[in-house]
């Protein structure tokens, strides 16, 4: 168990989508002993139905809570995730720069939002499971963006101007490791992949296209890994 | 009017609340040329009916357009504008610290939704109105946080991985000077303060309290500025 200087177990914040990732990086912060308070949004996302995956997930890895909370994205659209354009299919590598999936400032937007519910419960760690290896090239996965976050942060809040021998953290355990590490580190800790979803464009009851980017490094990833893929494609 | 590097006009998001500040930062913006897609967020605020200020206040002075975004800070509370706290009565000045009006992380979420606006409408520039000589001592007024968010923005988003002689720019035209002269600035742009509200505890038909800090504050601006004060208090 992870005390503070009041022998209290400590809170940490978990950014939790519901895919393979965010469950893995929910349980090594479990794993780390701290009392997690997952959090999830729904932000006009396509692939609705992770929320359910994000509060399975929670239930199972044993979250102390899960909140979800609505931002609306799809009020800005700019995304393949928030309007209406399609989701390319077995186009993963294929193409240079940032895919249409990409969702403008998603990641500023929801760190920014779990940094407020770390200042209402008194944690000073925040989870986010951002990978740079195997992952689509978004802006927003990158360590040198989480650290400069991480900075901000801190002069964006009470820890900025109250004195206090704490400071905010953004912990991406993560973020230097390929999926197929993420799956076997996740597997050891005893993640159930099953519960997860990471299709970008699911059927209502969420079986996995198989083609979008989201599907194709999901699948190689289990592959690579030596686990059997739980996943349900259509 | 301000060009961009193929001569359209140049477009620029505006955080509007519905306040003195930022209907002059929005009337500052438009002073400089640019076409204004001004920004206001439901965000479970007690003085919601602000939000019918920040939409006279954008007719007014002729936005391009005005979006209300949702985002559900009342999941976290943690503060007497988003939580059952009360809102504190002629305290302002009186208290060291920060007042129990500050909501955590809200410029912080606020300025993250704007980029991703910013992206999506291909602007570089954000304007919002925060002001550090006469306000409630919210860590996430002061200039050093948004200098530091606005280094963050550049990596999160396209900017910093895409190449381009431009970058986002936080613009802040209002963070040194005093209420009074902020109240001169938009009277010579003229802005119709009489369609705005600051009040943090309004009555349902949005006359102000007269008492806590920014009824305190911006009372107190008018008669610096040798304004006639058109608010309708209680």
């Amino acid at each position: 168990m992870t005390v503070n200087s009041k022998g209290r177990q400590k809170r940490a914040v978990v950014l939790l989508s519901g895919g393979i990732d965010s469950a893995t990086c929910l349980a090594v912060a479990r794993s780390e002993g701290f009392d997690c308070h997952a959090l999830s949004f729904d932000y006009g996302q396509r692939h609705r139905i992770e929320l359910e995956a994000a509060a399975a997930v929670a239930r199972s890895i044993g979250a102390a809570t899960h909140r979800t909370v609505r931002v609306d994205l799809r009020a800005f659209g700019g995304s393949a995730l928030t309007a209406d354009i399609g989701v390319p299919k077995d186009q993963y590598g294929k193409d240079a720069g940032i895919p249409v999936t990409y969702v403008p400032s998603r990641n500023l937007v929801f760190l920014s939002l779990a940094m407020g519910l770390a200042e209402v419960l008194g944690a000073w760690d925040v989870f986010i499971g951002v990978n740079s290896v195997d992952y689509s090239g978004y802006p927003d996965c990158r360590e040198e963006f989480i650290r400069s976050f991480e900075l901000t942060a801190n002069l964006a809040t009470r820890a900025g101007v109250e004195s206090s021998d704490e400071r905010l953290k953004v912990r991406t355990p993560l973020v230097k490791i390929a999926k197929a590490q993420i799956i076997q580190l996740g597997t050891r800790l005893g993640v159930d992949y099953s519960l997860t979803i990471s299709c970008y464009d699911p059927t209502p009851r969420g079986q996995a296209c198989g083609h979008c980017d989201s599907c194709t490094i999901r699948r190689a990833g289990f592959e690579q890994a030596g686990v059997a893929d739980p996943t349900c494609y259509v």
